[in-house]
């Protein structure tokens, strides 16, 4: 049970904590030296200073998990691996990677003799405690040979070979984007509770309320019960939401299928006005309100 | 701890088991006789054949609940009702009302020394075994004095006095507005899922899978992974969403607030086309393609 861990970001460090923690043995390696050192202490981990040692340490066949930020940074890190790699070693991407990408990048290690393996992984930080579920995509025997670090990873019946390359990512872009039409879904309901003062509502409690045998109770919720009852004003929070790929690869993915997804599809584009891409809109409405009607204008304040 | 229930529904008559099975002392009417005929066997709980039956069976002040259609099945029955209570008498609204009936028809009740209380309810066909989330409004004595009924009907921590009259009605449409929405986004994920044909995923699996760990998870996800389990391919299911008052109300409150809920409006909108509300537009556009660019109409197929 050696496996090598590459990225020790977030989700990285916690993984390779309960990879360890299960019985694994985690070789683990992260550009940045403090990532490094916040895992120095784990038991069972053993850190490495370049891929070159980490590569050392397993031996071949190896079974190695990247958990890198998607794009750029898993590209050139894959491209430094792959010459260090040999014949059948494992290669799973745990990352939020686009399924095509993930397709792929399988095809091109299977020419030289390699296994790709993608895993949508969620949990978040709650993933240390509880478990992470995890989605694998690839071939039969490349995910038999990740099977038993995934079931130290995930829940009991909280992991699944979905089907073939591309086919885990594929599952955890859609999981992200249900994700967003959940969370603005929520997020409306409480913005209405919010805006009714003649009611003076107490949200909170209606959150609490909501978890204890009503048609809504879900995790999102309780974690927004436990938010709203240490502040449930929100003040001094920015009103900006900022979306990952994954949403947006869900909203292309139902129109390139031509699958209407039309909640998901909107939920993106509310982050996109939360971040204030629809103000040259907003600008060009109001002044066109001025020129048909009159309507009065107000000016920007500088920030 | 004695109640009046007053409409032997499918809620209804769970409702009345509950308070039954609970220790209450139930007298239950509804006009249609089976429904009264499927509680007769109940222990603690008494059908009678009329309302002034059920009032002389209460002792002054009584507390009677009320689960009945929303609109003119409530108006009527409130309407006979009224002219039978004595002064102190405790009348609680359990169906689906628009809150500003309700916030009218405390004060109609009021004035004549009559007490109203709203009660949202949550929870379903399970809510008999697992307890319904009830969200209550009205002033602080009527509340009280069905408290020790709403105790026995919900889970622990299930309950909640809202706020002033009309409270507990809104707090369960905006419930209901945030249902949808969640609804809505669960069913668009699940469609690019069973529509992604060149990864045959297993939509059921997937379902399960999303419960143990993941983000996603929540009660509405228990029930469509059970759901799928029985049948995945949805055949012989006409794609028709009905909707109740409730997400109409939510999205009209929403305009009236003039706060965004584009999502929850959105899958309300989603339900009427599935109802064929939008089949005229659709006829139209398609019209419309052929008239400038020559594009194929189909003729639909007689019925």
């Amino acid at each position: 049970m050696h496996i090598g861990m590459i990225g020790l970001g977030r989700m990285g460090a916690n993984m390779a904590r309960r990879l360890a923690r299960g019985g694994a043995r985690v070789i683990a390696w992260d550009r940045a030296a403090p990532a490094r050192r916040a895992l120095e202490r784990e038991r069972r981990v053993t850190t490495v200073t370049d891929l070159a040692s980490l590569l050392q340490q397993l031996k071949a066949p190896r079974v190695i998990w990247l958990m890198l930020p998607s794009g750029k940074a898993s590209a050139d890190t894959l491209a430094r691996l792959l010459p260090l790699l040999a014949q059948g070693d494992v290669l799973v991407d745990g990352a939020n990677a686009n399924y095509k990408d993930s397709m792929r990048r399988a095809a091109e290690l299977s020419a030289r003799g390699l296994h790709y393996v993608d895993a949508g992984v969620s949990g978040g930080v709650w993933g240390l405690a509880n478990g992470y579920t995890v989605m694998l995509g690839g071939e039969a025997r490349a995910v038999r040979r990740v099977t038993p670090f995934v079931k130290l990873l995930a829940p009991p019946k909280g992991w699944l070979h979905c089907g073939p390359s591309g086919a885990g990512h594929y599952v955890k872009m859609i999981h992200n984007g249900i994700e967003y039409g959940l969370m603005q879904a929520y997020a409306e309901g409480f913005a209405l509770l919010a805006g009714k003062s003649e009611l003076s509502l107490d949200v909170a409690a209606v959150a609490e309320l909501w978890r204890h045998g009503s048609v809504v109770r879900s995790w999102l919720l309780d974690l927004m019960a436990d938010m709203l009852k240490r502040d449930a004003a929100l003040e001094g929070i920015a009103p900006v939401v900022a979306d990952s790929g994954e949403g947006r690869w869900a909203a292309i993915e139902a129109v390139e299928l031509g699958v209407p997804a039309p909640v998901i599809s909107l939920a993106l584009a509310m982050r996109f006005a939360s971040q204030g891409k629809g103000d040259y809109g907003a600008k060009q409405l109001a002044l066109l309100r001025h020129s048909f009607g009159g309507h009065a204008v107000s000016k920007q304040k500088k920030s």
